[in-house]
């Protein structure tokens, strides 16, 4: 059987391990961090994220689609939450039943992990960090950064120091994320084409407790506070917490929210009712220890590199968050990659050729929508015609119900 | 004296060298390759370079021009060959007097290295390739590639193994080109947008070599066999040979020219005036030993990192060659730094900012007309408006003679 040996073990990667164990091949995953099971608090990245048709597809092929989706939390509508700090409106994600599921990123990449563990030729290789990829020799070279507490793998072919290993493979999947460590490595390949786009908008995330052991909110939807330049989303967990986000211009961050009296005065003003919640230490406290994310739009093509090397999820296109695509489009790679390797018949340089060819176009799709929500998110969202405009989205998924995922259709957070 | 230390010795970094040396800081310059002033034949890059205005002003600062001026070709038309290999006609590039200059690479260089080193604070270090940069330590790290005949430098402030160096400095100059090793280090830096692009040409350079002694075409014009999809060019050296390069799509080349008949035929077919010249052993003995090589075009802003690094001349903005302004705008961004350097009192972290708020703007714009003129080679350049549209532009610089740089104005291929 043919070796795949993936660099990270995000949810991208934990999920193509989960495909390639189905597939009987022998897989090795090389991921930076400590196992994520084994960690007191998962640092950076957004908690929550919200599983739409496409994403459900994918997991549905391994058979963890339903206990994936009853960890999570339901969402039938946008609720918006108007600066009054008191009215609201609600915009429906889709025709009366559809829904997205907001999910918890650390239960379902453990999930994922444990789910590809279960078969024997699955091994996974914490606290190791991707160097570089040799194309010719067909080797992923990785460093033990040295804290390991899982055995070293067996069939290491050479070692250049004593903390580098040489892994060989048929197969090396790039799935360590935006920042990928595979694609700098072959950032020089001849004919590869790649962007990298930062927004002028950055986020914080924050967290609204339970109220007398209760949601302090509506749990079922997806809660919106969009004021034009920036806005405040928030999504509840299963424990009854909320996960909040702000995202707003940097030079906003810097002009209004630099002192603790200004980001006090910034929420009270703008977002009365979500402040309430929140909780003013919390607020300042987050804000004093947490500098605002960036966003990045990442294209490339093709995903692949000669006959061994391809990308996928945010390492091939990760995207700004406000089409909620990024992990879905992620997941669907996986699937994608399984049908071209089944019509291929294993043939992984054809297959590898064919991927790219489907898959570059699609994902230059979704990146461009999701920047194209954010477009909206600067200008539109509060202007009368993006009520019509959701109205006629809803009149066109009814007619044409099956061309569409509903989410991709719709929106996640406008 | 702040102390500048350059990545890359070729034209954009040797000339920033001169440039910094006038300036009195200290200057250390670290070239992966060997001196060029040692080499028997050196490999890769084209060989000739069209000098427009842009660039000889920035030679003109550094008392350089007028010596590489004498040892270059003058270039007064552009001489378009017809398919039936006799049929010329002619197109000024600017109004009569104005000319380009051809140049050749390896002694504008040389020139260059031998200017900066006049300067007792300047040295280079050869055979040092970069590794990566550091800029909260303000340091290049280099690898000395173990065969280097010129003394270490004497500053070392560390080393993590035998080979790397860290050299501090309190600017670092990425002038390493399109494949520039500074960029690649830094190309997670938050906030810096990049972009790479591959064509879907590639180039062959070839040579006619003189005839009874005497220059085989005519010198001081540039020769130009435009067939649409693909083109064949050719500038004079002051060895009265003729460097010769054909520009054709990557399919073109592995469909009609793979094989030694090939090549035969469709030289003869579509250039049968050169094909004479050229000489069917040196024509098939080039396309045996040689593939063709690849086109990139990069943008990215800004283009510097922090306050201690900048990219310069191919590693911020390598372009098509279509518009003959990639080595002028590199030779033109040493001469902005130093102005803006001037205005800013050598305030550095000042100065960098304003050099990318300036610079980021001009270098996409010449990106974009160097696209263009790629995208006339392949629709424009045997259509009638062509024609009339080149004499819009000597009609337009005619009127406004100050404003533009007339190779930028009139282009160089086309």
């Amino acid at each position: 059987m043919p070796k795949v040996v993936i660099a990270g073990a995000g949810l991208v990667g934990a999920l193509n391990a989960c495909y390639f164990a189905e597939r009987g091949w022998d897989v090795e995953v090389y991921e930076y961090r400590r196992d994520i099971r084994t960690m007191e608090h998962v640092p950076g990245r957004s908690i929550n994220l919200a599983l739409s048709h496409r994403g459900k597809c994918a997991l549905e092929a391994i058979g963890l689609k339903d206990y994936i989706v009853k960890q999570g939390v339901e969402l039938h509508a946008r609720l918006v939450h108007n600066k009054d700090g008191k009215t609201l409106s609600r915009l429906p994600y889709g025709q009366p039943g559809q829904h997205i599921v907001s999910i918890n990123r650390r239960h379902l990449n453990e999930a994922m992990i444990t789910q590809a563990e279960k078969k024997s030729k699955v091994k996974f290789f914490f606290e190791h960090k991707v160097q570089s990829v040799n194309i010719e020799k067909k080797e992923l070279v990785v460093a033990d950064t040295g804290k390991s507490r899982i055995p070293k793998p067996g069939n290491i072919s050479s070692s250049v120091s004593d903390s580098e290993i040489h892994v060989k493979a048929d197969l090396i999947l790039g799935c360590d994320g935006a920042y990928s460590a595979v694609r700098r490595s072959l950032s020089n390949y001849p004919g590869f084409n790649y962007s990298q786009e930062y927004i002028s908008h950055g986020y914080i995330e924050l967290n609204i407790l339970p109220k007398n052991g209760e949601y302090a909110l509506e749990p079922n939807v997806f809660h919106l506070w969009p004021r034009g330049q920036f806005t405040l989303i928030a999504l509840a967990n299963r424990d009854k917490t909320f996960t909040v986000t702000i995202f707003a211009p940097f030079s906003l961050f810097e002009q209004k929210m630099s002192t603790p009296e200004g980001v006090e005065s910034f929420f009270q003003e703008n977002f009365p009712d979500a402040y309430e919640l929140l909780g003013r230490d919390h607020l300042l406290g987050t804000f004093r220890s947490v500098r605002p994310q960036f966003l990045i739009s990442i294209k490339c093509q093709p995903h692949h590199f000669g006959d061994c090397v391809l990308l996928t999820g945010d390492a091939a296109h990760a995207m700004v968050p406000f089409y909620g695509q990024g992990m879905n489009c992620g997941f669907e790679d996986c699937l994608v990659l399984s049908e071209i390797l089944d019509v291929c018949n294993d043939d992984i340089s054809k297959a590898l050729s064919m991927y790219s060819e489907k898959r570059v176009k699609d994902t230059h799709t979704i990146i461009d929508l999701a920047m194209y929500n954010y477009e909206e998110l600067k200008d539109l969202v509060n202007h009368p015609s993006y009520k019509l405009r959701k109205k006629l989205d809803l009149f066109l998924n009814r007619i044409f119900p099956k061309n569409l995922d509903s989410s991709l259709f719709y929106g996640y957070i406008y």
